[in-house]
């Protein structure tokens, strides 16, 4: 037995998997998109809070969008639009906070949701995944509107779509991440998903996937036995694994 | 058409429906048992740290343990054990405050969740529910042995307990309100639930079944179609419902 050949067996095996990528998927709400640096100017010019305010006010607001998703997925009465589950979390932060809003500024705020910027090196760093011949997506749980809408910086560097709209859930849920396979025929072992937080780690790594984590905050996942297969502080590091 | 005897009726109708409760069921860890009172001392004297730091650690830990819960209910991978999810939010809260803590600690605050004392007007509350001709249970997402620790402060006063355990999946989801029916053979229509947290409300309701919700922090649910058939800022208000 030459060990050092095993190793290097195995080591070529690990490239080998890695080489078959064909696509790859990105979280957009986390991974793509600066909600907090978006969302809080607009907010604090809404509302009239100071910019410490008006961070939190969005941190609440995501929270609460992100636990009537989950209560979606556990309620099994079907999935609630995103938008109704965004404009739900607004109402509440609203009544916690006692502001009353007329509708129309409601449905200004929420609308805000579709024109989050993309982080610094997003665009640029999904035009380089594209050149270097890989298929790009979006795999996230706003819907087809809301995703439509955010998709637009990126032009034609992002061939596909895949909302959670289709699935009829909300990550983790395995249907959302079944959609590459369902939408695009590409199959999970040859799928890159690029996650935004903790809870998608799960959920792509749960369901077999390859999964690289953005992880800007220097948050952890609840469930260590969910390993993300690469990690870095922004989107730059995606390139490593193709 | 005589529209004052048709309110009558409507009434009548209304109190009929009420009557026929036979069984009362108590969330635990937030509607019977007080989470941040019993735990942030405990918590504090074993990081020693200052009781707000304590305050809001048990808060995040309490947050990470709900977010596991509702993650297993969207894997579909079965129900993670309650008491592993508690470990994986303490495990997160440690990491995130750079503490290491040994294992044995670690099963020691575990453990602390097993002696959380119940709200001071509990235990008579559910002993007046009792008197009065109803059957009690505890319907809730601790597993077992979590749930017997938990019941003994009340003795013979609770007749029955409920776990999430038994159904295979986390509150909101359905099949945890079906548990009075499959286990107690108790129609969903003969229970009054009382809940203690908004998302509790939202399952509750959404099953069929009437709901009190003891509302302490003055939260509100976060999909207002849901409307709690009563609420108090204490567990008294129930008495009102029988």
């Amino acid at each position: 037995m030459d060990t050092g050949s095993n190793r290097r067996r195995n080591l070529e095996g690990e490239v080998a998997k890695l080489v078959t990528i064909k696509l790859v998927s990105f979280d957009v709400y986390m991974a793509l998109i600066d909600i907090q640096g978006s969302l809080t100017p607009v907010t604090a010019a809404a509302l009239d809070l100071d910019t410490e305010a008006a961070d939190e006010f969005v941190r609440l607001w995501r929270a609460k969008q992100m636990e009537r998703a989950a209560a979606s997925n556990s309620l099994g009465l079907g999935r609630t639009l995103f938008r109704d589950c965004t404009r739900m979390g607004l109402d509440y932060v609203l009544a916690r906070h006692g502001i009353d809003l007329p509708d129309d500024q409601r449905r200004e705020l929420v609308s805000a949701w579709d024109a989050i910027r993309p982080w610094p090196e997003a665009i640029e760093l999904v035009g380089e995944v594209k050149n270097r011949g890989y298929v790009t997506a979006i795999l996230s749980n706003g819907d087809h509107d809301m995703l439509a809408a955010l998709a637009k910086p990126f032009g034609d560097k992002m061939d596909h779509i895949l909302s959670a709209e289709s699935a009829g859930v909300y990550k983790p849920h395995p249907a959302v991440y079944d959609l590459p396979e369902t939408e695009l025929k590409i199959a999970k072992a040859d799928v890159l998903h690029v996650a935004g937080s903790g809870n998608d780690v799960m959920g792509a790594i749960a369901t077999g996937m390859r999964c690289y984590w953005s992880n800007r905050n220097g948050d952890r996942v609840i469930d260590t036995t969910y390993v993300p297969t690469g990690e870095g502080a922004d989107l730059t590091g995606v390139l490593e694994l193709l």
